[in-house]
Formats: structure tokens, C-alpha cells, sequence
């Protein structure tokens, strides 16, 4: 062992014990006759203390040759300090210094490793393994491993059983793309990396494993968008002989778990909302409800009248913004600039003050009077104070519109903060949902997901309106967690695949296994995924999710510092009998 | 939920109480008037019965129409049996059965789904969903599910912190074959899958991790031997700031841990050998220490006689088989035939008797006298009622071949017991070994292991007799772990890459990143990795791994199950740039 003790743990009642400290520099002050180095690892910051009337001299003359980042190695005695430092644990104490030893010499660092450091993201990605020295780093990814692990005993003591499923399986091209993997010993095959063990949880299943969970790494090859990862973790569950409200508990208890041991925060039961409902009153199917500002339809009190904006709009919606009314006419006009960039994509906006003494101010007087707008204030919610946002056009798209604007005025209004937790369970979504691109439906969820009992016949008559046993878990306005009860018979699943545009041949050729499985006893089953990477951000109080995990890759899907992906070996691409078609 | 109770957990004292279960049939006795059924799930067997008297009419006729794997619910009554049945731990009860439901059809299926089936390996594996019903399996897979959170619940008490080490890296054609996976997004580049995360967790202790680990999926494109697969798990873990002993303590600590929880077995402080001397006493570096059959090299008693086999050979070596001069001659005959078979490859075995009385008689005793041979007993520690065998030639082949003898031999004699534990440190590897496909040294551990202190030297003069600070853990002949200290200065590892016929861009081009790391303050570390597919096989008194991994590929590297690898699109293929050269 180099040390005895580590830099986070010596004390005053450690006073006059010889320890052994081993770490990194993080900082020298020298004053010439004494020299002060604060040492750090992974559990702190110790303060190490050599002066000329105590220190040999050869040992003094070393400590003032180190550098930041330098790894070394001391021997000393600990003391009290004269001037204690309240804001380190071991602010206390400091270790005067009788041998020293450098382990390892250090090049300047590129940026600093402090806490709010000099380097950009680049730089950072670029030596992550200095980034990973600071503590906000260090921090989310202990961070990280506590929840996997609070995770993995709740699972394990509820009777769950984690079962690692394959990593080269079979490409299938419904959902994302997937990451394929040419077989040298098979010639002109490839394996496919998993986008999640979908069908293999299900076999196990219908192998009689009952409960089932995984944390697992799955791969979607997607254009990346800012805060996805070609490769992310999941916490992947499975259960057989249950129904939806079982799952639901079931998962909501693991969820309240992690509140109470990770946060300290204890839940009550989680609200549910339908899907129809969620969009209704959030434009959103993961709505954040720490805070209110619902939607309030405005349709039957705006229109018909000579306002032909609102008059010519599927949907008229608005939303009571508390204390807007102190807002100035540039601060609206700011709004209505922001509603109007290109990512929300209003074509404008309408607003109402609700004055103190009653009265409305509307920036369409010439429309509406005070009866109207008395109505407004009614369906939106708005007091006295506030002000009415409202958005008008086609429904979609001006649902997107109304909650972006929503989750904007929260942020504003400090009413998303990240020590409050408010979980919400979104129900009953849609079996398919329209693609524009290829002009068909897919599955919203998955091709395995189960239709409502009775729905299934609705799938040839009125297919955008069949519901589907589907359910997220939202937390803080993030879906945390998504899942489904599953079709468990062959005729079941058939009708599903033909709906989503699979020949037989193809549903044979792709899912033939599950298929042929269902057909040898296959139990009701249902489960549930979260993902990891998210879940942690969002317990660690964070909406970014690049910092829990250890080695991130850019937005062109690269490791900048392992400079992944690379060309290979002519003599490797031959040996698996691929050619470059560039 | 399906059911009130599981399959295992009815008992007399449930008496009386209405209970629902579901689960698969797992077999009929119908004898008209009545009939039994037994229920199988995850848990258990519980026994159903019907009889004209008390269940209803179409209840009855339901469950005589029940086929084997069929799932169903049931509703009924505990009762204790006439009969008992002591080898089942429900065997006191039975369900006298009020309601019955068919959840699911079951074709029959291709195999019993009993302990001993009658099902070949083949149709196992393609409906291995059936093969995990098979208690055989299904308690494997929760056994392993036992070892890894008992590995994780020690590791994370000892401080160690799980971070998940990416995927998607580089190929680094030092080591066994990478399996690569083409970029999309980054045309005509691979990333490779890992070998092994050990760039990572180097990286991580230059990040200060301190204490790693992480159970992970590692990949090898090698030719696959029996028992060996392309995907496999390893306990992978790594601390700074320690020295051998340190490592050596805490993964003892592990191990020791596991065979009390997993296994009841108490183990004393484990046995360390020298590599050279598991080489010299056992000709292997994993002997199975749990019997002892050392070897007694016979070169000085043997040689300069008149027998020209053994004055030739580089190495004269025997055994003693204890009680084996009860074989008779054709026994002999048949273990000569045996050592000569191509797989061992002996040209041939010199046998000496030990009689009761004292005597010796050898196949060779026109050349040796009964001081001679007594002398032969001596060494191979051979009493009387024993048999001395004896191979010679070159050192590496024939410490091989009589390597294959002791364990075969072992095995006869029934000394390989499954649930006796006999774990071993192997220490003092040779840093290199000379490889003779491509006539030059490769790293026998790996490229970053470090030479033992004051080696280094040795490289450019005698570079087969640099021992490494690496070791190996051997639990009951198998390499159930192996690690290093690794190198943790940039200089040192130059050299070790350019013995290992790196070119300095070579290096640079795959292990620049780390060498980079070494110059920004490396701590001290090192590390060791555990084979968890061997590791749970072993615990479990097994040998093949194959039934404690859900998913199995066979020897081509197929999952014959879901038939992969296979043929991918035109589309994917040309999205990736890539075309067959078939």
C-alpha cells in the first residue's frame, strides 16, 4: 500500500499520528521558508506543511520543484492547523512533511482541475481522464454507480433476476438503425448490436424466468441530436403472469426506492395521466408537473367571432403565465420573438393581461371584450396578475408550440427546480403512430407492444385510434422510463407485423423465433425499460447527461480521445470479405 | 396478478386457504374419474386435482384436455394429499381445483422439459426458451445472478465504483482478433468492440478512480475452441496506489467471499506458487492443487544409464498414481494408448510397479536395477502400491503431456471433486513469450504489464527470462482471474511496445491516448480481470460454461436459436459504404 490513510479522512484527533498520504498536487504555495502543497484523491484535499526549521532541507527543495498534477508520495506527521479551514473536511489538520517521493511527474494540465474549470467541452472530451480528477465529474459517476447498484439490490430483493442477454444478434430493421458486425467465420453475414433485449427478455419470459431485469448497453446508430449517445444503458424488466397495474407498482416501488435512498426524498403514490389527456393539458407526453400552467382550450369561447386567425385554427389554447402581468410591452414582444425562432415555429402569439383591479387588456381588443376575455381567464385558469399566452393553429403542431413555451416560462419563473421530484405515470398511449417520411404507421412503442382487450379489431377500420397497454414513467418532464404488456400469441402478433407492412416472408424471416416461441406456452408477460444515463441526470439534480457517463462520444458519434472510430487493417477488412465503396 | 401464490411455496399449514396459481403443465395422470396435474413455474411443481365428485363437469373435462407446456391459471382449495410426496418440498398438499383457465396453447414440445431430458444439444439450443424452463438451467442462470451481485455487494463495500467503459472503441490488432463495427457517420472508419476494457481502466485510475470495477461484455473473433465464446463476461478491475500484495489481498478477500456465500466453504489464506515451479511440479500453470501427484523429474536418477530414449530427452519426468499397481497390464496397455493419442501426444511411457513387499518392476528393467528405481520412487514420492509413470523429451511437450496424465488420472481416481474448493495464486509470469507462427515475442499478459523491478534491463539480452509482476487466480485447475501491475511511465511502456515490434507511429497510432495519459501524473496501479462465465461454471461444480449463459453461440460463433449472423440489405450495406468481395 503507498498511504495509510486518504486525503479525505485525517482529523484533529488524528493529531500526532505518522500517516502516509499518496495523490496528486493540486496546488504549491510557496513562501520560501515554508512551502504549503494541498494533496488530493479521490476522498479530498489534505493540506501538507514543510518549513526549514523542521523539514530537511533536500525535502523542502523537493517540495518547491513540484507541480500541479504532480503524483506523489508523503510521510509526515499530523498537526492542527493555526488557521483551520472550515470548508474541507480536513480544514482541521495538515501533515508536516518528513519524506517525499514522486511517484510520477506531470505536463501542465490543458485546463485547470478545479471544480469550475478553464476547459471547454472539446478539451475536456479530449483528456477526459483529467476531467475525470474533478469533482463534478468524479462525483456523477459515483453517483451513477450508487444508483446501479441501489437499483440492482431493490431488483434482486424483490425476486428479480438479472440475465445478460447477447450482444451479437440479429440486425432487423424496424425502429432505429442498427449497428451491424461483419462474421469473419460466417462469410457475408453480419451480427447486429442491440437496440435493447427486446426479444430476448420475452424468450425468457416464455422460458419460465418470471422477473427479469438488466442493466444493459444498447446501440441505436441515429444522427445524433445534442444529448444522445449512439451507445446508452438501460435498466431493462421484464415480468410474466402480470398485469399492467402490476407492473406499474411494481416499478414505481423501485422508483420511490431510489428517491428515498439516493435523494432522501420520499413520493407518494404517482399520479396518472392518459396519454389524450397529457397532450390535452401539456401539448406533451412527458409533461413536467412541478408546476401548473395548464392548457385551457379556448375554441368555444374564441372563436366565431370576427378574429378569422382563431376563426381559421383547429385549436385555440392558452396558458395563465402567474405574475405575467408585470411584464413589459418589450418583455412580451421578446415572447412573442421567442415563440417565433424557427425551433418553435409560431407564427405568432396573442396575449391577455389580467389586471389588478379585474379588468383585461388584450392584444386583440378589437375582437374580444371583457365578457370574452373573462372567459379566457376562466378556461386557462388566470387570476388576477397574470397573464393569458395564447397560441392558435393546427393542433399539433401548436400543442409542441404551447409547451415549449411552457417549459420556457418555468425555467424562467425558477419553478423547475432540481431538488423537487414529481413523478407521473402517462397511460394508455397509441398502438401506431403516422410516419410522414415513409406514409404508413408504425408501431409508437414497439411491433410487440399489445392493443387494449377489445381494440384489436379497430386496427383495419380506424388504425391512429387504437390504444395500446403502453405506459411511461415521467420524471420532471423527462420520460425516465417506457413499457408495455406484450402480445403473447402467434395469430396476435401475425396481424400486428401485417399491419406494420411486414410480408409473412419478412415477419418470418425477422421475428420467426418469437413467433415460433409464442407457440410452445407462451405466459402473459409485460416490462418496462428506463434509461440509465437520463434517470441518473435527472436524481442528480442535472438535464444533461454527458457527465455521467465516463467516456462520452461527440455528436458525430467519436471518442476524441481514444480518436474512435479509425481506419483498419487492409489485411482485416479482406479477412472478412468487405471492400470500401467510397 | 395472475396468481396468489408461486408454484414452490404451498405447504399443510396453507390448508384449506382458496389459492390461484398459473403456470405450465408439466404433466397428467388421468384416470377418468380423476385427474392430477402437475404445475410447474420458476418456482416450484404444486400437484392439481380434479375429481367427478367435486369439480365441476366442464372443469374437469377442461383439464383432461390440458397437453404438456400448456399455461394456465387455476383457482382452488389446498388440501393435504392421501399420499405424500417427500421429494417435492409442496409434496404435502394439493390443489383441489374450483376454476381453470388456459392462458396460452402449447404445441408439444421437441424435448422433455425435465433434469435429464432426452433433447440433443442441437435442439437445446434452437429452443433454448424451452432448455431455460429445464431446472438444470434455469437454476445456473439464477445462479450466476447469485454470484454477480455477491461480487458487486463486496466490491462496492470495499469501496470499488462500477463505470461502464464504452463499446464503440478502436481496434488494436495486438491480442486476439477485434470484432469491428463500420461507422456510418464517420465513412470508411471501425470501431472495434473491446477485448477487454484495459485501456479504460488504466485511463481511469490516471483519472483518480482509485478503485474500479465492472462486470462486462468482452468480444474475440478467435476461432472458436469447444467451450469458448465469441462474447464472454469479465469482473474487470483495477486499483491505484497499491502494490501486488494489495491486489493480491483484496481479490483473495473476493474470492473467498464468493466460495462462503455461494458455496457454504470456508478457505484458509490461498497458496502461492512460482510459475516456474507450477511449471516444474505440475507442468502447467494452473494445476488443480486439490490432490498431489507432483512430478519428480528424473534426469539425475535416469539418465546416463544405457537407455538411449531417456539419455535424449531434455527431460525425464514421472508421477506416482497412487494404488495404481493394481492396474493389470492391459490397464497399462490402455494408458499408454491413451498417452499416445494425437491430443497428448507422448511417443511412448515408461511404467515402474512399486510393490508391497518393496520391489520394483519397470518396463525398462534391462536398464535399471532396484536401487535405480528406488530412486525414481524417492523423487515421484511413490509408495508402495503405487505406479510411477514416466514420459521424456523436449521440456515444454512432455510437462504438457504428463500435465494431461496427472489430470486424467485424477479424474479416474475420482480426486477431481466438484465441491472441493482448492484456489492458488500463480505468480512471477514470464513478461513475454515467444510465439512461433510469427517468430517473435508477444506479451504473455498483455502489452501494459510491467516487468518485475530491475528486469527491465534484461529485455535486450535474455527477453524469455523477464519475469512480470503478474499473476494468475487458479481455482481447481482452471484460470479463474489473471492481472499485473501495469506500467504506469510513458518510457517504460516504449520500450515494452518496442520489444513487442511496435514501430514508433504504430505505438503512437494505437496507444498514443494512453501514453499521452502516463504524462499527466499516472498514479502506481494495477489490476485483474476474472472469466465470470468459468468463475459461476466452477462454483457450481461445473465445467462446461455453456448452460450458465442464457444465450449460447455455438462453434461457428451462431445463435442458432435466432439464426444469426445473417445476410443484411443492399441499403445497409451500401449506407455503410461497404460491398461483399465474395
Amino acid at each position: 500500500m503507498y498511504r495509510s490513510h486518504n486525503c479525505g479522512e485525517l482529523r484533529a484527533t488524528h493529531s500526532n499520528e505518522t500517516v502516509t498520504l499518496a495523490g496528486w498536487v493540486q496546488g504549491i504555495r510557496d513562501k520560501g521558508f515554508m512551502v504549503y502543497v494541498d494533496l488530493r484523491d479521490r476522498y479530498g484535499l489534505t493540506q501538507l506543511y514543510f518549513d526549514e526549521e523542521q523539514t530537511p532541507k533536500e525535502i523542502l527543495e523537493k517540495a518547491q520543484k513540484l507541480g500541479r498534477e504532480f503524483v506523489i508520495q508523503v510521510t509526515g506527521k499530523v498537526q492542527e492547523r493555526a488557521s483551520k479551514n472550515p470548508n474541507i473536511p480536513t480544514g482541521d489538520i495538515e501533515v508536516l512533511v518528513s519524506e517525499l517521493k514522486v511517484l510520477n511527474n506531470s505536463k501542465t494540465p490543458p485546463f485547470t482541475i478545479e471544480d469550475s474549470t478553464d476547459g471547454g467541452d472539446d478539451l475536456r472530451m479530449k483528456y477526459r481522464y483529467l476531467d475525470i480528477r474533478r469533482n463534478p465529474v468524479k462525483n456523477s459517476l459515483i453517483f451513477r454507480h450508487k444508483v446501479a447498484q441501489e437499483t440492482r439490490n431493490y431488483l434482486s430483493s424483490e425476486g428479480f433476476i438479472e440475465v445478460e442477454t447477447p450482444y451479437l444478434i440479429k440486425s432487423t430493421p424496424e425502429g432505429a438503425r442498427d449497428f451491424v458486425v461483419p462474421s469473419r467465420m460466417n462469410e457475408g453475414q453480419f451480427y447486429a448490436l442491440p437496440q435493447s433485449p427486446q426479444t430476448f427478455k420475452q424468450l425468457l419470459m416464455v422460458g419460465g424466468m418470471d422477473k427479469y431485469f438488466q442493466i444493459v448497453k444498447c446501440f441505436r446508430d441515429e444522427d445524433l441530436r445534442a444529448d444522445r449517445q449512439p451507445e446508452f444503458t438501460q435498466i431493462d424488466c421484464e415480468m410474466a403472469f402480470v398485469e399492467q397495474e402490476d407492473i406499474l407498482n411494481t416499478f414505481e416501488g423501485l422508483t420511490r426506492h431510489l428517491l428515498k435512498e439516493i435523494n432522501g426524498v420520499d413520493v407518494d403514490k404517482f399520479p396518472r395521466i392518459l396519454y389524450d389527456d397529457a397532450m390535452r393539458l401539456y401539448g406533451n407526453d412527458k409533461p413536467d408537473i412541478r408546476f401548473g400552467m395548464q392548457f385551457g382550450e379556448l375554441n368555444e369561447v374564441a372563436q366565431h367571432k370576427d378574429f378569422n386567425v382563431f376563426n381559421s385554427a383547429e385549436l385555440v389554447v392558452g396558458i395563465a403565465v402567474p405574475g405575467g402581468n408585470s411584464y413589459t410591452r418589450k418583455d412580451i414582444d421578446k415572447l412573442i420573438d421567442w415563440v417565433k425562432r424557427p425551433q418553435v415555429g409560431a407564427l405568432g402569439m396573442v396575449y391577455c393581461r389580467c389586471n389588478d383591479d379585474g379588468t383585461f387588456k388584450s392584444s386583440v381588443d378589437k375582437f374580444y371584450d371583457q365578457d370574452d376575455l373573462a372567459k379566457w381567464a376562466e378556461v386557462t385558469g388566470a387570476k388576477a396578475g397574470d397573464l393569458i399566452c395564447v397560441l392558435s393553429g393546427n393542433t399539433d403542431k401548436v400543442r409542441a408550440q404551447l409547451s415549449a413555451l411552457r417549459m420556457e416560462l418555468a425555467e424562467r419563473l425558477g419553478l423547475r427546480k432540481p431538488d423537487e421530484f414529481a413523478p407521473l405515470w402517462v397511460m394508455d398511449f397509441p398502438l401506431l403512430e403516422w410516419d410522414e417520411d415513409t406514409e404508413r404507421y408504425h408501431a409508437m412503442h414497439h411491433p410487440f407492444t399489445s392493443p387494449k382487450p377489445g381494440q384489436l379489431e379497430l386496427l383495419d377500420s380506424k388504425p391512429g385510434e387504437v390504444k395500446a397497454n403502453a405506459y411511461d414513467l415521467v420524471l420532471n418532464g423527462n420520460e425516465i422510463g417506457g413499457g408495455s404488456i406484450r402480445i403473447h400469441d402467434k395469430a396476435t402478433q401475425a396481424i400486428m407485423l401485417k399491419h406494420l407492412g411486414f410480408s409473412e416472408e419478412e415477419a418470418r424471416a425477422q421475428f420467426g423465433f418469437l413467433m415460433d416461441a409464442f407457440e410452445y406456452g407462451a405466459p402473459p408477460h409485460g416490462g418496462i425499460a428506463f434509461g440509465l444515463d437520463r434517470l441518473v441526470a435527472i436524481l442528480g439534480g442535472q438535464e444533461t447527461i454527458r457527465d455521467f457517463i465516463a467516456f462520452p462520444k461527440n455528436n458525430s458519434g467519436r471518442d476524441v480521445m481514444i480518436d474512435a472510430p479509425a481506419p483498419i487493417d487492409k489485411e482485416q477488412l479482406e479477412e472478412l470479405n468487405l471492400k470500401l465503396s467510397l
